[in-house]
């Protein structure tokens, strides 16, 4: 292996924080050097500092580093990082003012007007965004994905806006608990129950997508212009974020035609060779009680979208389920997927 | 107390037969008398044939009872039953035939022309249909309830549907593992998991939502003429089914006034004191994160429907949440309340 | 109903606090007249101070009550504690020597040679103890009862160190919840999983259990001299502490003198009509798989130990399963039953 | 990769044989070329005749196989069995007469005086009682590996044994649903709840222990002489059996020896480099509340047992938890690694 490129994470120890570490292991272009988390942790250990709960080992290496502060001195040009809106909002303008790159999972800028929000399969084209940002000058910018519910929406939605246009978009999810982080929910509130609330979850997904659907223009996006309801529920899943999905199409289209735009798309990346990039963005699973996240968020390394039960809708055209991993696809690997999509592109240069 | 009138229970072993005779066990008209379930059961005591499921003793008189052969001779004037469709396809005419007032929770003559399928509150006036059943020549009929995520949506959906007009309704639905009865769903299928498939659920939500709310038209009943898409999940809950609702009503309604609907609807039972009926029959809580089947289900001793999370749908006009308990008012208690109700319509006399 | 004697709640907001109103809401002899909470909820209604997490409506009165500072003045004479062991070691001495009398499910005062911990049915002559305590003298005392898992233990041992001597105990626990408290254990630990840690738990259980078998001795009380190993999990269960059991006896029983030693267990207060005194202290069920926390965890209101499975052991004598409510019989309902033995004592009076 | 030798799956549609059929896909030295199940599969493709389970995809090679009666005509020379104990009681020796070669994880055989009951690290030596058994002569045998409570036990205990010397062993299992197969354990059953009993669990690990760390002697087994004493509870965990244990030791150990002993056990196959075996066949961690199912299930890729929190015990000697796999250690890998040990010892030369 080549030398590979040294990246930080700025909340190393979360439940992101530690998915980075995980799927930066073995990545063949980048190599955590710098792990970062809030104050009560620097000084220590990352082996230390973090209460490890992933099913794989902490990484060796990963394990001795000293935990930094969250300052940008020390961090190297690359930036990984998910942390609570109210922090991201100080901490990120500072790392990208001293020139880092920073590749977030956190909301804090997602709808900003000059960041771009990427799936990279679905707009990659967006990336240029970063060109108006006042911290290109000292090198740095901030690019962000997507919040975990809305990515698997929208990389489902993706084929379909591009074959045959979106009109109308009814979502109902049911989203494991990873996805509040941890401790995030409490055991009481959710073994063998339903939540029907996930503060300010329903207002990302409805914004988020149009943003990442919509073309660029000039140096912005134009959100893309058609209605979308959500409506968010917690389950007592660990991993895995299951969409009941409605759509009305602008261009009618059959079930096959319909499947054939998922199961081909291969979106703007198709050329890139990206590590991360699964085989299949998008999986139609013809079974009839299938996408289910015990049996298929795993689907490739938990960077592909499952999408099944395909049936007319009564009141718009068509229904779906979609199901995606919500700390892979929903976060961790969304961001290692841009900061691959950027090294791509030339920004690491 | 006066003498009970004696009742009989087809499918008294099930999940929904064990629920009839614990809601039996202390009711002030009925009193267990009979009790059939399958061959295999019959020759012992319901004790020794019933595998009791439920956190309440079983009932020392019921537990007694000889389980006696699935046929009308001797069984009581009044039959609960909850047994498998095609059975009760066979078995219930034969029933009503004998002069068996069949009061049931199967699905099999639900949509039947002929046959009412009753939530109390919302049509009692659909009682009336049974007259027209040629069953009632030997003084018997049958009397429907619906299904388990259906009772629920059209109990929330009534006071909005007299109030307002209903044009179109979105339903997705989170459904409690004992809506299969038991043994039902493997537990390797569902803990951790969302199953997006529960066989024919669907199909029945969409077709008895709009026979329910329908209006009588000389001696049947014209099913209401809104639009309805339901997608239904099943997750793991024990009991109550949760659904996320999205409405266009006819008629302009501002929030308050949909609550005050919801809050006030008493329903064509108001004047009957029915043992079974609930205090509030729809409770619109006004907590951010509710309703919730661990706290809420047994809301009204599980007859009452809770709602929540009313607000403006950027698709239809708005959307909330409806949960209420499947085995009881989705099925059991249902069709108690349809045997009280035609207690005091006169029909046992 | 009488006038009622006003008591007052120490960490009325928690999930034992919370336990404590709902039990006391109907209660013959007490009533709810201050509740205290830590100071951030201090100046606002209980309901508006209390997150509250039970499946029954907050009583109405108690909503109301404004949330006194913890601190004595302002209370009854009865108080009822529940709150971390830190807090309660400096808290529960004030209320005490102010006058109080302090029930306590707190751990502070367990083994403190002067308190005495209790469960009526099986230690009452204990609780001539609080004579030697110097807050006597301005007529306060501090009353404990034991942790959540050792109280159910000790319900089933007490009828077999009564009638066979106990010599060897081996426990293992399989944990609810709910015994942590709210948050408590974060979902992510314990969905789909077991927890072979519960700090300190191991240690109370082995302690308390000889101090709550032991006899009077004087002023004090000799722990009883059997040896005991004890080891606990946490598991995926709302309520219900289940114990796999094994015992060695001092004179052998055969299990029908064992089963019969249970079921005909009265205690010292059979004579007290105590209020939330279960009629069937300890209640052996034959069925070859019982007891089960989702069917048996509420017997006799949840104040039963229900003990299941007796069978020969290889190393001991005898093997068997407890199963006791962990916050009713193990924490709000031991500390009420332990307040209404002190009542029907004269200790109110 | 060579020619790899071909091998069939008798109860191929099972929990354990999925298993089996994805631990082989990539394996090195045998390949999936023979499924057989049950009559209403033949005739079908394995993709037609199963319900796959896992969460990674079927193997599109098996998916193609025609499933084949279960009899040996067509079998090839190494069968690896999971069926129903009447079923391998009868169908076994069949195979084994024809000359097949039987590694089965069907129980009917386990205790046969003439069949080994194997872990390849702690008893490859038992391996050469097949040459007892009179299938011998037609060149077939049956090898079982124990009960997938017992291994994950047995396991854990081998190094203490062999090291110290056990004297007595106490057990109390969680037991994930898994081990109950498809669709096993109904969710009504298990979500939120323990059950305290799984048929004739507990009988098997007593004796199986024993067998499995005996001592050869002539050609048969001699059992340990230890006493062990089994309690069985399955909870709401998919994989992975946790146990409480505590033991009394002939020799006296620290804790630093004991521990010692697990991590440098390498047992009998040390240098045989079996495909399937390990790296480390016990792994104890220092963590204060681990091994846990959820973290610690997939160690050694499902093959290592996880132990932990060692710390003396009031009645014995030491107590400690054990994980391990129940699917994978504790049955279809437990066969696997049989056959691979049998391969290596020139079985199927």
């Amino acid at each position: 292996m080549e030398q590979r490129i040294p990246v930080g994470i700025l909340g190393a120890t979360g439940t992101v924080g530690q998915r980075f570490i995980q799927l930066l292991e073995h990545h063949p272009w980048f190599e955590v050097a710098w792990v970062a988390a809030s104050d009560r942790s620097s000084g220590k250990t990352y082996a230390e500092a973090c209460k490890w709960k992933l099913n794989t080992a902490m990484p060796e290496k990963v394990a001795r580093l000293m935990v930094s502060a969250a300052s940008p001195e020390s961090a190297p040009k690359l930036v990984f990082a998910s942390v609570d809106a109210a922090i991201a909002k100080e901490m990120e303008p500072q790392f990208a003012a001293a020139g880092k790159i920073v590749i977030t999972n956190s909301s804090a800028f997602r709808m900003h007007e000059q960041v771009p929000l990427i799936i990279p399969e679905v707009n990659a084209d967006h990336l240029k965004m970063v060109e108006q940002q006042e911290w290109r000058r000292s090198g740095g910018c901030i690019v962000t994905n997507g919040n975990c519910s809305a990515i698997g929406l929208v990389t489902a939605l993706a084929p379909l806006h591009e074959e045959f246009g979106l009109e109308k978009v009814f979502v109902v999810t049911m989203q494991a608990i990873s996805g509040a982080g941890y401790p995030g929910v409490a055991s009481l509130d959710i073994l063998g129950n339903v939540v029907p609330y996930i503060a300010k979850e329903e207002e990302k997904m409805e914004e988020e997508a149009k943003k990442m659907l919509g073309r660029m223009n000039g140096k912005g996006v134009l959100p893309a212009d058609f209605a979308i309801s959500a409506q968010c529920n917690r389950v007592a899943v660990e991993d895995g974020h299951t969409e009941s999905v409605s759509v009305k199409l602008a261009k009618k289209a059959s079930a096959d035609e319909i499947i054939a735009a998922w199961n081909e798309f291969r979106g703007q990346t198709a050329s890139l060779a990206l590590p991360s990039a699964p085989q299949q963005v998008v999986f139609y699973d013809a079974a009839p009680d299938r996408p289910q996240p015990r049996l298929d968020v795993n689907r490739g390394n938990g960077m592909t979208a499952s999408v099944g039960r395909l049936r007319p809708c009564n009141l718009l055209d068509w229904k779906f389920t979609v199901l995606s991993h919500n700390v892979i696809r929903g976060a961790a690997g969304a961001a290692l997927l841009n900061a691959e999509l950027m090294k791509a592109k030339g920004y690491l240069d």
